[in-house]
């Protein structure tokens, strides 16, 4: 498509002088015949036009004969040229940029004609003929002319996104290049669970496993170097994740923080050698996501200082277990009774296999067969028939029980108490959503690569078929993922600092935290994945070019670790008990009153210019963008308040309540997501100091901001928070961007720094 | 959750005349203290109550005290327990409703004050004082607490769904619950092929290959009883029913349709028998959806009245092909060379493999190894080595060459004979969206059985646990997409009767239509699974439970027979051409004129009404669904329109100005296709005579409709084709949809009789 323009002549002062405003003009629309005439006089009225000048300048308004594509270009190029030279940063119109390159190319003598007012009301006044809005400032138009920032260095990038983590993360990037962790296809179940064993030790044998345990137990002390680790395997083989993460995160994370130190002593090292394989057995059957509702007992048998640890009905058996087929032990969460009363559930430790690994007596372990993914990790259901453990296997952080059967525990409220107990999950779920990222990555970086040298479809016979990436729809397609994906890198960094530097005070508020991005992160994913497969074509549908596993392995993401869907409802109600808590005092009407009056702010009627501002100036606004952004929120949250309360007033009770606004909750967590990760991406840009690396960040930035707002601007228009001509403006903005980053696509994916041989799609070499 | 009501006494005409209104108003609202005033006032006034039924309905009064939970379902049941005796189909006000009650329970002295207008007058004043639209009628307040039509036959709908072509459906269903085609999980894919190879000499065996053919080959000539027994395949295993596709559908359907009597009779016997297995060699590496540029070539050797068939470089290999592995002969598409000239893409038979199946000299054939899904297929790379085969292998219906080299076509136009041997595509994409939908349909009858089953969490403790599909964020997941599938199948009937009974006048519209159904379908089915597969949680995850295949086989359908995205410009670009046809004496400006005045209707200021019409009557109008979804098309078709003509008027080449509207095409095509299915669906309602069926399939019309115009509410409220009152009305309305047909879900997949040994996830049994 790149065909060389014919020789044009360069052009004198007074045509560059009005050259930008011909461009525009030409470029947004179809010039009527009375405009035409208008500009036609005005042309011929300029003093500082030389006749030859007015001849040709008047030929260009011909409307039975515009310029011819070639010509077009020329201009673009002629333009491109002259505003490289002006100084970077200022913000000019249209007229300022004629003036400009007229002055530029004038002589000594001619200059001083394009410094009087009068020349630039001249050049107004067509500028109003030709219809152009004022507020276009050459920026704005050449834009999405620019080629990326030339030198923008993706190592500062890499550094940005490895974070304090770098080093971990480098040398999991050259494990992960080792022939020895070669990605190969293995169908059998059996023969692909003992792969992922064996590299399961190896990460062990290295120190991995027990980065986030104490150095006394093999460790670092370091849950973020242990969670950049689990990020690392994203890239790889996620059936290696999950079994790292079952082993050192949920099984060794249960110990570490529902024991205390005589376990620590005891399990913590072999654990993280992986001597001690082991399980995390939560769930049942019967129960999943109602962890509360568990139904396996144990019961305290003063007698002989025993639990025993039951299953009372074949629903009721563990479910799902990760490690059921290798491990040796097991954290079972069950109901504690003593004496006959239920304490609620806790965590115990409950031997499966002997040394030789043949399964104990009173255990039963059946493999969940193939899954849809993750088919190197043996999942099994095991079930207790009255099996005795010793008293000191209850993991006894915050519930316990002497020899005589007293019952004590640090948390008086049971509720409280289970929740804390719960918290130990908070861990995996600061993780997963790192692991799904690196897969969602993967993908893009694959389908992005893809798109970058496959060509189909040729303008015209003999010409070269056009690049996919070049199409766009495939931008629109790809971009805003790429956007995405960046944006929730960012913002899971941030949660992760705020993970490893929790205190009592805000633990609450990262749980929540993690609940919405976990569950935003993941859905990502699985629709990234999907969208980049099928922009892969066939080619995608291959296993050689890893969708087939990347779709497959991470789609469980958005269910384990806490469904979604139930997750994004813990996070409203999050939301809505903070909201009530801090205004407790002033009482909901005040409340309403205020953040009415804050929230409505933008709604009134002196406030219709900012409903209808379309400038990309003020699009691109972070300000605005971060309005928009709370004003959602906070709408939802208001608005879901107010229906509460008067559900509750009517005497509905509260979960009747909760449910009938199910729906509303679900979008009011997903608001919430969204803004968070918004002002961590715009921190994130705020905080970069490479100029170059700024602009590209501040680009994908406004990318991922304009492109939710498009998303959601069905909610923004019934909300009236803007007028239909911002919205597609908007759309327009979007379109442009995608564009844009399109020159930066290539870098950005590189910048992810995936090892090679997890990349090693055929389709990509 | 169901607590029975204590209790209440029956009530007196006085009460029941105002029910209807304390009801809807305690409902709906709360009571500001203005209000309350305002309804005690009148209450006192009204003459026909006594005392104490003054003194009662003063008491449902008070704001610190409303109705108890429990009293407010005794209302629900008492108004609809009064509600059935009226006269169906009536629509009354709720003034209307309450009067009514109260004459019904009058003795015949008493009767006559409530057919006095100052009666009704006083309760519309109360009406009115409760802030209650008189736009409420009773049914919109109670339909969402009918329960489903009682004695709903599903064998009546059915039969509606099989359609004429009952009976191969019913002989599949038959032939699917044999214990021969038990599914079974085979994960090495040479003993999968095997299997799949198995299977489909079975049906062969039955007459299923050959059903297209003409009954001198064995076949019925029935080109729809294919299409339904491809369809009764996507309910079984995907793998068979592709293989089955490529053998008797692509191939086949090549030799029948771009072969003539001599091709025929030498091979379609044993095409449908299956004794010469078939590929259908078209797409290349290089080149898939940009078929014109196919790099093979069949150069004529007059010498030895031969084409030598070629591959000239490695991309040029035919990419994917189904029976690579398995098959004797293929079509290979090709360009045609003759005498040094090219006439464009032909089919030419090449055999491949001997009778003992060893591969012929001058082919090479790969694997192409493990994929996403549908390992059960033999997909495999070809490349041909000058392989020379006899004249008369040309498929030779629309051109032909003759011994001494003379090239003929009863098509002129290259162009369109390209596009007429093309059309042979068009019979994979009437059917492979049919498969699609089948697994759709076999994953909502799954999921939907499922959350029927399935409890978690209960409204408190001790209480059973809430049934997954009570939850309305359940509701909202799956029923919109029942809707859909339903919507759906009643189209693709359609289309296959258009397909079947097509003539050289409507063929192009045809195509158009199966490319965007295809594509649209397509999309539905990855999505529909995608939702299923996660309401199922991790039981969706486990490959005993059908989704790992279902969603794994299907993925490919949105690429294979045509790229979605790029079908669904090939939609716009036929809309496009129609649309200037259509118009061509007139000129532009007139079709402007003519459809802006037609389209322009809703917007004029006198029908600021309609913007903001909320009544359910008028948004469960199918005259209303039509038109909204036919001006979403038809703007869309104006603007794009116009946009192409300003592009091409200013010169820009037509090729670049499709790629500025690209993003705008595929809008357009969505429009289009929904607004296709919509007809569809209503045509199909309004044919139905059992007027059970009727109310339960209108009902699932509405949620198709209606959630479909949500899903667009952005681009209505940016188009001002609604007030944002009304958007919100209708996401109440799919609310209130979701919950009714909640209560015909299980019927409603149990109508699509899918074989149990294909049903057959143990989460269902």
């Amino acid at each position: 498509m790149s065909t060389q323009a014919p020789d044009f002549p360069s052009y004198s002062p007074g045509i560059l002088s009005l050259l930008p405003l011909y461009y525009v003009g030409w470029a947004d629309s179809i010039l009527s015949p009375s405009e035409v005439k208008l500009i036609r006089n005005k042309v011929n009225e300029l003093e500082f036009l030389t006749i030859a000048e007015k001849r040709q300048l008047v030929e260009w308004t011909d409307p039975s004969n515009p310029p011819a594509p070639d010509l077009f270009k020329h201009w673009v190029n002629v333009l491109r040229k002259q505003a490289i030279k002006l100084p970077k940063g200022t913000k000019k119109s249209l007229v300022e940029l004629g003036l400009e390159m007229a002055k530029k190319s004038s002589t000594d003598q001619e200059i001083l004609q394009w410094q009087t007012e009068g020349a630039k009301e001249a050049l107004h006044e067509i500028e109003e003929a030709l219809g152009i809005q004022n507020s276009q400032s050459f920026q704005t138009i050449f834009q999405d002319q620019e080629s990326t920032e030339p030198g923008f260095n993706i190592k500062t990038l890499k550094a940005l996104l490895d974070d304090k983590y770098a080093d971990t993360r480098d040398r999991m990037r050259t494990l992960l290049s080792d022939p020895a962790f070669k990605l190969e296809t293995i169908r059998e179940k059996d023969d692909y669970r003992n792969q992922v064993l064996t590299w399961c030790k190896m990460l062990a044998d290295r120190g991995f496993g027990a980065l986030s345990y104490p150095s006394e137990y093999g460790g670092k002390d370091s849950m973020g170097d242990y969670i950049a680790t689990f990020e690392m395997l994203g890239y790889h083989d996620s059936s290696l994740a999950i079994k790292f993460g079952v082993q050192f995160g949920l099984f060794g994370g249960s110990v570490m923080w529902l024991g205390t130190k005589k376990h620590h002593d005891k399990y913590l090292a072999d654990i993280g050698s992986l001597k001690l394989p082991g399980c995390f057995a939560m769930t049942e059957t019967g129960h999943g996501s109602n962890v509360r509702g568990l139904e396996t007992t144990a019961t305290y048998d003063p007698k002989t200082n025993e639990f025993i640890v039951h299953t009372p009905n074949e629903g009721a058996g563990k479910e799902y277990i990760g490690n059921a087929l290798h491990g040796h032990m097991a954290s079972v969460f069950a109901q504690l009774i003593v004496d006959g009363t239920n304490h609620g559930v806790h965590a115990i430790l409950v031997p499966l296999r002997d040394d030789k690994g043949n399964l104990l007596d009173g255990r039963r372990v059946e493999d969940c067969g193939y899954k849809l993914g993750l088919n190197g990790v043996d999942n099994g259901r095991i079930w207790f028939d009255q099996v005795r453990v010793p008293r000191e296997n209850l993991l006894n952080k915050f519930g316990d029980v002497d020899e005589q059967g007293n019952y004590s525990s640090p948390i008086e409220n049971p509720s409280r108490r289970f929740f804390t107990m719960l918290g130990t999950l908070v861990g995996g779920r600061v993780s997963v959503p790192r692991a799904g990222l690196s897969s969602a990555k993967t993908g893009l970086a694959i389908a992005i690569k893809y798109a970058l040298k496959r060509r189909q479809f040729a303008p015209k016979d003999g010409m070269p078929e056009t690049i996919l990436l070049d199409y766009p729809s495939h931008q629109r397609r790809l971009m805003p993922l790429l956007s995405k994906a960046y944006a929730l890198d960012f913002a899971l960094t941030h949660l992760t600092h705020r993970y490893v530097t929790r205190t009592e005070e805000d633990v609450r508020e990262i749980e929540t935290l993690a609940a919405g991005m976990k569950s935003y992160s993941t859905w990502f994913t699985t629709k990234a994945l999907q969208e980049c497969r099928e922009a892969c074509g066939g080619k995608g549908y291959l296993a050689e070019n890893r969708f087939a596993d990347l779709k497959a392995d991470t789609d469980i993401y958005t269910t384990f670790e806490g469904d979604n869907t139930v997750l994004m409802q813990l996070v409203s109600k999050g939301l809505l008990s903070d909201f009530k808590k801090s205004f407790h005092d002033e009482g909901f009407m005040a409340v309403l009153r205020l953040l009415g009056s804050r929230v409505g702010f933008t709604l009134t009627e002196s406030n219709l210019f900012f409903k209808r501002n379309t400038d990309i100036e003020h699009l691109v606004d972070p300000e605005f963008q971060l309005e928009a952004f709370k004003y959602r929120e906070q709408k939802l949250l208001i608005s879901v308040s107010q229906r509460m309360r008067d559900y509750l007033k009517k005497k509905i009770p509260g979960h009747d309540a909760f449910l009938r606004c199910q729906s509303h909750l679900l979008v009011l967590a997903n608001a919430y997501v969204e803004h968070v990760i918004l002002k961590q991406f715009i921190n994130t840009v705020n905080a970069v100091e490479d100029k170059k690396l700024k602009t590209v960040l501040k680009r994908l930035c406004d990318l991922y901001a304009l492109s939710t707002m498009e998303e959601h601007k069905g909610w923004y228009l019934e909300s009236e928070y803007m007028h239909p001509n911002k919205s597609k403006a908007i759309r327009r903005v979007v379109t442009r961007l995608c564009k844009e980053v399109r020159n930066d696509a290539g870098l950005l994916v590189d910048a992810f720094d995936i090892p090679k041989q997890c990349l090693a799609a055929p389709i990509v070499l």
